[in-house]
């Protein structure tokens, strides 16, 4: 089968910090024209920052969406054209205080591909510094460092459900044997 | 520390089929003032269709953010007031022709918590029956069975970046030990 969209026409609806909103006429493999709702998003970085004593830096902070503090690995918006391993090294130091020896790729996600843009790129952190944490003026956060085996008993428990976390945690999990 | 953000102001910037945009003014914990952009997403539902024999039914499909086709679990949005098992019976026999004698929910995962309210359950299908497929009149898909061990390996590689199928995937792997 042929799969395909072709874009006739496009418009931006709303040019926002974070998002950028169009609705395009795109047409389909027969010939009939559909409108497409997409969400362009710069993507971003996931870390797992792995300790030597086997804990985890988790942050937790409050979801505007959801009304809700929520439990993740830390993460961060790439900055206009940074690279994600630049962007990885900064979040870590800026949400969580961490500087890392070591820091293994582990691919990416695409979180929402029927409307979204956004990629996530996943690292692994290791052999690392505990420093002092440094977030944005606008962003406020909780640290803390929990045992790996807690984190996952939690992921596979449905306790944490940021699919960014959930993903990279069994991910690492898997690679690592651990 | 405290976390929370108060609503003080919200407009509706676009309603879409599958999208409303929201522009929200929220008060920090700090008392300033910040701008808060909001995709709002009906969530939707993502099955692991795992047959006796032990393969897994996969789509392909063009996703029009990307501009590419990606290769999926079945999967779909919630219709207005739809409950999420119907939903994942429904995307199961719609997607991949497929019914189930058990169907086991494996928690949600929030996609894109900054900015997005897209909720997805995850569910587990087994003692399926294998029948034909009847998607939506603009829904084009390439169906096809492949062994589970494929498709975890896909997933490790990085070959397979769609995150609620990466999740499933490995949460699977974990929970039945496969």
């Amino acid at each position: 089968m042929e799969l395909w969209e072709k874009t006739l026409e496009s418009q931006t609806l709303f040019e926002g910090k974070i998002v950028t909103v169009k609705l395009d006429q795109a047409q389909l493999v027969d010939g009939t024209v559909a409108r497409r709702e997409v969400v362009e998003h710069p993507g971003g970085v996931c870390i797992l920052p792995l300790f030597d004593d086997g804990t985890v830096s988790i942050v937790r902070q409050f979801r505007y969406p959801f009304q809700a503090v929520v439990t993740e690995l830390p993460a961060g918006k790439l900055e206009k054209g940074e690279d994600h391993r630049p962007a990885a090294i900064r979040e870590l130091a800026e949400e969580v205080g961490v500087t890392c020896g070591k820091l293994t790729y582990l691919g990416c996600l695409y979180l929402s591909p029927g409307f979204s843009t956004e990629v996530l790129h996943m690292y692994l952190a290791q052999e690392l510094k505990q420093g002092q944490c440094h977030p944005d003026a606008d962003e406020f956060l909780e640290a803390e460092r929990v045992p790996f085996s807690q984190l996952l008993a939690q992921v596979l428990s449905g306790e944490i459900v940021d699919a960014k976390t959930v993903a990279l945690v069994l991910k690492t999990r898997q690679l690592l044997d651990l």
